[in-house]
């Protein structure tokens, strides 16, 4: 009888995607199975069924408990400094993003505080962030660049998301982004001279990020810029990611298919046509509703447009100071419901699997012999119980590559009685 | 030097109501302080300021946590049996009421099964939900019988309500519910001569109930059975409570100002009479806005109105098994600054002062000398934070009545390197 690290007993239901991604007649499909042992070795999962004789280092009853493969989040801003909420009450009372800019607001109120951070700073700021959001059962992320806007800042950033990597291995996925916004005393053309001859170049020899994106939108980077951009970053071996028809349709989607870019990500005002080009490409569409909602914004992404196309679709949460101040992942897939009308499938498969892909990871997302062991227990009756109890936590532990490095506890003393 | 019980040492901020009730001009009034100690003796606050030289019991450092009131939430279903996540799914799918009574949904599922379990089995269902709601920061809870139906099964429900109330101390309001929807095989005047002649005195007999609630609604009860319904319970002793214009503007708000009720609660088609009867009147306008959102319904309660007009606005939760499966108390003020529109101040104000008007009770709501020591503290910068930071658990400990009952940890391990 082969040993093995860690047993899971009795697990009450492991929900996993079928396959390593899940579009058109697969987008929904996935296992759900009760009663089931999920055995781990050497961090990855090796075996999986009723009943399994293993002999185990350590073995855990998960009789109350639905194992999940560990969320994944492919899309956030974690690493800045300042905080927006200031901007926030403003936006609840209505003001208008003119009045915000006023006020000290927007994307350049995090530029002004990241720049000002050192790396260390910066550093014990997303500390507790990259641990609560474990907590809610992300297990894996992606972060970008984007709040230093000027060479040394961007490296800056990426140092920080380097040491981050150290810190939670096999965690964290670096993205850079430095057209993520023209700085003041730039132009378009100025900036992404500096961002494709110096900027890019630097990234590339110092290997910081693996993944290059950019913000293509009105008043932000032309598509023009944007297929400057994709070109040199291909040049040098980044895989592509784009911000792309957020707020207005300029063919974001459409770009990001033809230089096979791994994602476009938001998608709020995606055209026919750009549904059309993700649907025949390989090209992950990532959708943002915490995003719309944060923002209190009527239109969310067409996701059933995009399923029904053949599109692969993900979810993550774009984590950020401004436009998204939540992280919780379990949040997301409610909105994904609620909002994208999308079935507990194709959230399951969005938030584990097709966002594996648009991370280029293929060693994880589902709960099968030989990937990596990411999961989480969720303290619920079953798994449709996930999207019914909402706005809270409802992950009990979390397993990163077969260790519980996550237990939700909570300390409860007896009521006084006056 | 007077001796103290416990000693909360220089809270980041303490932020409080400032008067027992807020409406009109003090709607949205409130007091945020820094660098604050509080001071409580047998349960009770007895001093607030700054560097106070109190000999104390227990001192706790405060200083990175910002103080509120425990949170109170005045209205709620939280006792039941079974659980409708199946509906929600179906909802989800689009659903229509009469497809989901037919698959079995709906308020009768929910009657169904507690009617099939017993009081200890009753009673074991609610205890982690209590727990639950604890942890989110709610320290005060209402909760209805009204998925019994008939003398026996309210009484039933009362009756666990009543043993959760000796668990949880000066925690729990009880409100009786009969009329909530009238059971098979009765008429609204043969149920409501049950209701009227049975349970209410039994209710009264027992002391199971110190509110009596209705749900007036087309094909559920008429304004005239509230009428009645709201003669027999004040004749008896019972302070009054509706279920008002929820889904047709039916004067449920007129009604229940008139017999001077204590709240009317939902109101989300309340008419122009009814918020000018409230304004008028100390019956409490009690919004619930995470019913609209789970139920994903565009209208939610016109609280700008209600507030302009004058009226007393409370917050509450609605937790239910079927129309909102949702209990977080910080999510509902973050719904209600960002789809009713409230400021920071009105939602502080009505998650306190004026839901603890909801429920008659003059002792908690304020950090202030002389009213209960039930307080949240927070593990945020500031209070603003708490509408920044949405969709999770904010509150780090719950103290009631001067005693720390709950602390929300969290295990963190090492992260393993492959």
């Amino acid at each position: 009888m082969k040993k093995c690290d860690l047993l899971l007993k009795n697990c009450r239901e492991v929900v996993t995607p079928l396959y390593d991604t899940a579009r058109g007649a697969e987008a929904g499909l996935f296992n759900c199975t009760s009663n089931t042992d999920i055995s781990i070795t050497d961090g990855f999962i090796d075996e999986i069924g009723e009943n399994l004789s293993r002999e185990a280092a350590e073995e855990m009853d998960a009789s109350s408990y639905v194992a999940l493969p560990g969320l994944i989040d492919s899309h956030t801003h974690l690493v800045y400094g300042g905080s927006r909420e200031e901007e926030f009450i403003l936006r609840l009372k209505g003001a208008s993003y003119e009045e915000i800019a006023a006020a000290g607001g927007g994307i350049k109120n995090s530029v002004h505080h990241t720049r000002s951070l050192t790396e260390d700073e910066l550093f014990e700021l997303a500390l507790p962030r990259m641990e609560e959001l474990l907590a809610y059962g992300t297990t894996t992320v992606e972060i970008k660049s984007g709040y230093g806007l000027d060479t040394e800042n961007e490296l800056k950033m990426l140092r920080v998301i380097r040491r981050l990597r150290k810190a939670f291995p096999d965690t964290i996925v670096a993205t850079f982004m430095g057209p993520h916004e023209i700085p003041p005393g730039e132009t378009e053309k100025s900036y992404m001279d500096k961002v494709c001859q110096e900027m890019l170049p630097r990234v590339r020899a110092e290997e910081l990020a693996e993944f290059a994106d950019i913000f293509v939108e009105k008043g932000v980077f032309s598509p023009e810029s944007g297929k400057r951009y994709f070109k040199e970053a291909q040049k040098l071996g980044f895989r592509l990611k784009i911000h792309a028809d957020e707020l207005h349709p300029l063919g974001g989607a459409e770009l990001a298919a033809r230089f096979k870019a791994v994602s476009a990500d938001h998608l709020m005002q995606i055209s026919h046509q750009g549904i059309q080009a993700l649907a025949e490409s390989d090209t992950v569409a990532t959708l943002l509703p915490g995003t719309s909602f944060f923002l209190m914004m009527k239109d969310y992404a067409p996701a059933r447009s995009l399923i029904s196309a053949g599109a692969m679709v993900a979810l993550a949460s774009d984590y950020n100071p401004g436009s998204n101040h939540g992280f919780n992942m379990q949040f997301v897939m409610n909105l994904a419901a609620m909002k994208l009308k999308m079935t507990p499938g194709e959230i399951i498969n969005a938030v584990t699997v097709n966002a594996a892909h648009a991370l280029s990871l293929s060693d994880r997302g589902r709960i099968a012999p030989g990937k990596r062991a990411d999961l989480i227990l969720l303290d619920i009756p079953n798994y449709k119980y996930l999207f019914y109890n909402y706005g809270i936590n409802n992950v009990a532990k979390v397993i990163k590559s077969g260790m519980v490095i996550i237990e939700n506890t909570r300390r409860i003393s007896h009521m006084p009685q006056l």
